[in-house]
């Protein structure tokens, strides 16, 4: 009698040993189609793989992680095998999955290279070889025996990473033709991958250190139905349409140097304008929910950090520390706010009157990534959180949780991000030496928590066990136009820092107290939150927050001078207008300021300049007609009004 | 014959060798009695030594720093003479003169202490044996005989000093019964010397070295006349009461943390909300004059800095490179942001036309300062500058300096500092070579400076060789309401960045052309403007400016309520307005909050909420009367429109 009880906490019994697929097919035959792979007591396993005792079981299909990532490491190895099909003797490094799909690093014989033409040969012949259904099956062998035959294949690096594994069982993983060394876990048979395209080919040093050969790197993705490839391709057509790093240059909205330094923007005058329009706006929201804003410096003494803990954690992988020539300080780059923040907290004694404190700042943090990290403005080495720290008593948890959850729908609101979920990370009842604080403040924040999301109308998720070690937290995940998620203001509650800070107030019983801590940044940071936007919006962003919400164009230099009156005039309106006064045709003008993603062009000539008219054109939209300047300038307010309306009054 | 050439290029001839006292005798009455010391041919002489040679001379009186310096170098003397009187046998380290007054490093014997009555005692003693008018003598002998001098006195530290110079003629001063080593140069003779005051004693390391002996430093200043110290001490009285550290504290503006570093102010809510309220104003303004507002990171390559030169000048010095832990990288915190804008130049080609650029940044810099030298927030070691960079064409220069000279008679008008000197620093065309750039673009570029001032009606005096090597300039001083003087608002022209960074524009001819860049910080810092500001206006900033404009304070508990009621009804007006709902007494309140230094109090009562009216006192005016809730808001407004009235509209 074998129990395996499921995520639903129902219990299952077998006769005797029985494999995930048929625990699927106990349920129903949907899900048998379905299921990818299998948690076994918290382990990821082969769906055909025998389980023996008593367990814990999780079923996973494409819509998990766990699933795609047994689907896409199955596919690696397909991929590997058509390869040695066209070319035998290649030498296969390492093939792992990523975020949307998998790669393998190889070194093809006599140094041959891939092209194109040779991606879409490998293709087919994956397509082939996934048609023959080819069970993928799991062998046990011993480390020896492993090296014995990878040595006479004569592939170095899998002989490199064997040599690495400890002593005992290695697994090998069959398909048709193909063997490879791989922990797993794989599909049941090559059949599920019906889509398959080869993506792109770059190179990469084997293991990552410039000190070794260059290998080829062939990237793919592949899908359970071609369909969905078709959707995936159309979507990475239009996502590289939008990237951030390539709208950022067309729009100067930022800009790297190398002379500065990798991963360390340098925001231009239009990013600045779009950032600080962002700021402003979040500063306004956070007066009104009673915030205070602060300034701090970007350094702080080493024992700050090791007072707080960040030292241990980001010291030695980090930014090195800062030495002084004569008095033997070392300082630090901030790599968060948090421990400045304590410090302003503890300028003065408090008392239970003057919580909750609420303190803000757009801290600029640094924090060292590898050059090979580095991507645009989603990964950078140095970043501005808009970050607040909230010291409150216990008791005013839930009502600060609400207020926070407040400002997040505000922002999603005037940002049009209209799809988002969220989900509560609690502790891990079962393990509670891992949370630092009492059984009863988790208990009280865990409650606040849920009952601030409930009352707040939030449709959440709840995990248990994914809380920090220092308190439970909530998260917002948005999905964009494209349809990816991004995670967005994470909502922290804290007793490690308070603790470690020793903060106190001196509460209603005389006696001194911890404040409880939460942690919260809706952006997350200017400059990830900026990327997320150019995505989500392809540069087009809303009228309230684009950089130049008018251009006026005169449709020849004869009237520069009306088009530079029309811009004073607007721009004293607070309408952010710009004149395009180049000796360039009409037309082009248009196309140009189209382009640049400037919601309103304004055309004038000689009709406009004499009845002090604009012809007014809408992104998007196309010709609305002449319009009185005035008139023009209360159609832009009412419609910003319009874009901010209940958000804030 | 001897050919004395004066400031003004006139000679004046005199038959054989003649002193400084001499010449001036020659010229007036009222000049010999004024004139305190000498430069001949650049080097500051005592009046008394003759002149034996042609000679280019320039007097100097207490109006002239190389005047006061004379004065307060004696002044050092005669205090040691004094000391030395009532405890025969103390060394004495180094006298040297500060910005006000002077001080000398003393070891008294058998590790005696001052006390403040034995200063009194010294100050008297000082007193009398300046009534007795001892001629200073200037004495020449060689290294030996001095160090045999001092070995006879048990003078070690003397000794010391001593042991360092070179080979040759030393100079000692001796008076009464007094004799020293010294550079010089000094008064004639004691009787100059009409008022004293010992003002301080500190312990100070020999040499500023800690593992040195402890010495006791004494500090004091002299003046020629009894009133002018009396004046000097009001004003040291007023400036205690003023000293921005003090009222720092007291209005809760910024702290310091030894736990964060020191040097590195921590911006409490309401200095922040100050300093944010003077960056929007510096911002409004210079969006008005066409500047763009960029960010960027607080760190840079070191390569940068060399290539920029600040290297050389701060690396060494200053905060010691941060490495990262895997690539061998070396960043510097930025001490200048002129690096980061220069390559923000860079990121796009420019034409004549797009010139000028005005980039602007509230960029935060970090230099190195040792701790001793640390002072509140007019010395730091991390400061933000209103920086901005004007790339411009020569030809633009004028126009530029024009505009900018604008802006800083903005900023002075906003905030009331009437009292203003101008200070045109020109290159010494005696010495071309110390200069960088053409000699035609520097009388351009000096021409553009002049013909600026002249068209914009400024009184300003020109120093000729006080030019930076890299351009020309112009400097403003104020003068605050204690009649101290503080430089604000450079306007620096600099031909050599663009030449290092190599910046280029595509002039109408088609050719490669260098732009010029003028660098300008009119606040300077906002640290040290805030200083000064809250010195100037003893914390009673501009209501426009004011981080609180107004606080309701309910008479009792009864009308807490309303109170909330009036101050969200101005709050929504823009009107920055608290609420006193502590359990206090009337009295105590309206006491506390005219300390806070908030312009206006509203108290409220019955009375007050039944007519939905406010009671309104005014700091430093008193009573106003009753007013309604909407009429006092109006009368803000029109006390902040008028403040600000022509400034920008």
């Amino acid at each position: 009698m074998i129990k395996i009880t499921l995520p639903d906490n129902s219990v299952k019994e077998f006769s005797g040993p029985v494999t995930g697929m048929e625990i699927a097919q106990s349920i129903s035959p949907r899900l048998a189609k379905d299921v990818l792979s299998v948690s076994v007591n918290g382990e990821i396993w082969d769906l055909t793989r025998k389980i023996t005792d008593d367990a814990t079981v999780k079923l996973h299909t494409w819509n998990d992680r766990e699933g795609k990532e047994a689907f896409w490491h199955s596919s690696a190895h397909l991929m590997a095998e058509a390869i040695e099909y066209f070319y035998p003797g290649t030498k296969f490094g390492i093939g792992p999955t990523v975020d949307v799909g998998f790669y393998y690093d190889i070194a093809l014989p006599d140094n041959q290279q891939l092209t194109e033409k040779d991606l879409q040969k490998i293709e087919k012949k994956m397509l082939e070889l996934a048609r023959q259904k080819n069970d993928i099956v799991r062998q046990e062998i011993s480390k020896k025996d492993a090296m014995e035959m990878f040595t006479k294949k004569h592939d170095e690096l899998k002989q490199e990473l064997i040599g690495e594994l400890e002593d005992g069982t290695i697994t090998l993983y069959n398909q048709g033709n193909f063997t490879d060394l791989c922990r797993g876990p794989h599909l049941p048979n090559t059949g599920y991958i019906k889509a398959i395209k080869l993506t792109s080919i770059a190179g990469a040093y084997w293991r990552g250190n410039e000190k070794n050969q260059m290998l080829t790197r062939v990237y793919g993705v592949t899908f359970p139905k071609q369909k969905m490839l078709e959707e995936y391709l159309v979507m990475l057509e239009e996502a590289k349409k939008r990237d951030h790093r390539k709208l950022g240059k067309e729009m100067e909205l930022f800009a790297f140097s190398d002379a500065v330094g990798q991963g360390l923007p340098l925001w231009l005058p239009k990013g600045t304008q779009l950032r600080m329009q962002l700021e402003d706006f979040l500063k306004k929201v956070q007066r009104m929910y009673g915030y205070d804003q602060v300034i701090t410096p970007h350094i702080g003494d080493v024992k700050l950090y090791k007072t707080s803990g960040h030292y241990q954690k980001y010291g030695k992988d980090s930014f090195q520390p800062i030495t002084t020539p004569a008095e033997g300080e070392e300082y630090m780059l901030k790599p968060m706010n948090c421990p400045h923040h304590c410090e302003i907290y503890k300028v003065k004694p408090h008392s239970y009157k003057d919580l909750p404190i609420r303190m803000a700042e757009f801290g600029t943090v640094y924090r060292y990534e590898q050059s090979g990290e580095l991507h645009g403005l989603t990964r950078v080495r140095g970043f501005t959180q808009d970050d607040a720290h909230i010291f409150c008593r216990p008791d005013q948890l839930k009502d600060e949780f609400k207020k926070v959850i407040d400002i997040i729908f505000i922002i999603f609101k005037a940002l049009s991000f209209d799809n988002y979920t969220a989900q509560i990370s609690l502790r891990d009842p079962k393990n509670p030496d891992k949370y630092i604080g009492t059984a009863e403040n988790w208990d009280k924040a865990e409650r606040a928590i849920i009952e601030a999301c409930e009352e707040k109308g939030l449709n959440t998720i709840t995990e248990t066990g994914e809380a920090a070690f220092y308190g439970p937290k909530l998260d917002f995940m948005i999905k964009d136009a494209l349809g990816r998620s991004w995670q967005l203001g994470t909502i922290q509650v804290d007793y490690n820092l308070p603790e470690r800070f020793e903060l106190e107030y001196i509460g209603a019983d005389d006696k001194r107290h911890r404040p409880v801590m939460i942690h919260r940044a809706p952006f997350g940071s200017m400059e990830r939150f900026v990327a997320v936007l150019i995505e989500h919006t392809a540069g087009k962003f809303p009228l309230w927050l684009t950089p130049d919400q008018a251009v006026v164009l005169p449709i020849s230099e004869k009237y520069n001078e009306y088009a530079e009156k029309v811009s004073n005039l607007l721009n004293n309106s607070d309408i952010r207008t710009l004149v395009d006064d180049r000796n360039e045709k009409i037309g082009r003008k248009i196309r140009d300021n189209e382009l640049k993603r400037i919601p309103y062009l304004l055309i004038v000539g000689e009709k406009e300049e004499e009845s002090e008219t604009v012809s007014v054109r809408r992104q998007g939209e196309g010709d609305l007609g002449v319009k009185q300047v005035g008139e023009f300038a209360d159609l832009v307010a009412a419609e910003v009004r319009e874009q901010l309306s209940g958000l804030y009054n």
